[in-house]
């Protein structure tokens, strides 16, 4: 690494988990880029994808949330969800932001840029694309399960996922931060449907591949229903090596504690469980694993802590620094 | 006037008349307000108004992006106008965020200040009245007519107009413009349903009789079908009159140039005409006659030059100030 610059930190991801992980690393004197799934295609990103054929703006929308410093009110606004209105109720005011400045540039990630310029945003925003993608599953039993939304819908175990069209070419500046990362960092989230999206789009696999970058995955706290149900901390690692090869991830972070009994009772509602930690098989694949107790205890849905894990990520660049 | 401060001047009206001349009066060292009619009920806001419950926001919108001075991307974010999106389909994108923001807020005015302030605004918008208002037209044949985009489709000479609820009540601090105004200066743009509105409303009427402002009419360069077809300019200060009472306006400002024969032909096709300067009318109701050729001729559209008018304007409280 050269060492008059600052870190470069690369997070991969979308959904509910990156954004927080984002709001924790955003503190580190680090250069952090975001490569966010597109391939949602439900609620108001999926009306406005279909509608609009521009990617997926939902999870773009809470990474640009999560690392904006703009002011509370504005922050408000930009995730403010429409309750009242024909055809406009349940669109996140940010959403409608983002298709309207990508129809106005002809270009999502340009798009993506003004916002994040007007946001005053932290770091790098990328999509996983800059055009549409369609997200489809592989079910165990072989049958094919189209759009993102649908997949946990079929509860069924999943043998793979892959997205069309196959040659969905990544942005080049995503590619570059990749290649030049010092840490990788594959966000906790909707394995399937969430993380798995960016890093089998070929030429980031390859990217991946290529890069010198450590290169750690956040697990899951839970299982999810229709995606992971049963799924073990080293399945989920399986699933990303079944997907991307072996030897791609070096360090785990994982929960080592309990839950309270009443996160227990309102994910079991969910048909979701703690991940189990089966540290064996994890050591089994060759991995650093950091275990900790790193979830948010002042939280009524589960979420990593922020700060933990960013601190925890942070000692990678720090010792690869020394 | 207090010669230690900037001499106030406030601007009546609403539809694309009164833009022009805010953005010619910002540059000048006034202190600028401008009262918005709120009235409107066609697309775009009137979809907004009916399904969200929330005074127009069209003519506001267009007020702040004429007194904003922030970058031209970002007004022409909020300006933009979806093509595509079932329910989207023609609404502004500004329109959207006033909509967002005062649900925010739960306030109407309040979500103005903050999209004000955002946008760098200079001056003071206020809306006419802080709720829904509905404008009715008396036709001359005894007709109402409800909703402001209904009345010119009636087709029909307008005796009178008037608004409910008929209690409405405008905000304390439009009152304490007009009331603190050296200059008050009542729009170009629809009579009877872009400038009429606002005057009407009982509060502003009486706070205009109570001012000691000069209040200034600045003409319509053209009649508006279904509006005031034939009307000479002393034609539309007698309606004024008519409405909140003789000497009420002490100056009219009038174009007294031809125009194109382009353009004459361009609106003879929509029946409207070059308003006739019937200078001994105006002269018999003791007004102070302002003429000049006002007129942009570098728009196609017919519109009052910003820069000429707002110099003309500014004339009125350099002279009160002497």
């Amino acid at each position: 690494m050269n060492e008059s610059k600052k870190p470069s930190v690369v997070v991969i991801g979308g959904g509910t988990g990156m954004p927080v992980l984002l709001r924790g690393l955003k503190k580190y004197p680090i250069e952090l880029s975001a490569l966010v799934t597109v391939a949602d295609d439900g609620g108001s990103t999926g009306r406005l994808r279909s509608e609009m054929d521009i990617p997926a703006t939902g999870d773009i929308r809470n990474v640009i949330a999560s690392l904006s410093e703009a002011e509370p009110m504005l922050l408000e606004l930009f995730q403010h969800r429409f309750k009242k209105g024909n055809g406009l109720s349940g669109h996140a005011m940010g959403n409608l932001l983002l298709a309207a400045i990508s129809s106005i540039n002809g270009d999502f990630y340009k798009g993506i840029r003004e916002v994040s310029r007007v946001l005053n945003v932290k770091g790098n925003i990328y999509p996983i694309s800059n055009e549409p993608v369609t997200l489809h599953a592989r079910l165990e039993d072989g049958t094919i399960v189209s759009g993102e939304s649908s997949i946990p819908h079929a509860h069924a175990p999943i043998h793979s996922v892959f997205v069309t069209p196959e040659n969905a070419r990544p942005l080049p500046e995503a590619m570059t931060a990749i290649e030049e990362a010092d840490l990788i960092v594959i966000s906790p989230g909707s394995l399937y449907t969430s993380i798995l999206p960016n890093i089998i789009i070929p030429h980031i696999k390859e990217a991946i591949h290529r890069s010198h970058a450590h290169v750690a995955y956040v697990c899951n706290v839970m299982t999810q229903a229709g995606e992971t149900t049963g799924y073990t901390a080293s399945d989920h690692i399986q699933a990303i090596f079944d997907h991307i090869g072996y030897h791609t991830v070096q360090s785990i972070i994982v929960h080592n504690e309990s839950i309270s009994e009443h996160s227990r009772e309102l994910y079991a509602e969910e048909n979701a469980a703690l991940v189990e930690y089966d540290i064996d098989r994890l050591r089994s694949f060759g991995l650093n694993i950091i275990e900790d107790d790193i979830i948010d205890h002042e939280e009524s849905t589960l979420r990593h802590d922020a700060e933990k894990v960013a601190k925890l990520l942070y000692t990678f660049v720090c010792e690869e620094d020394e």
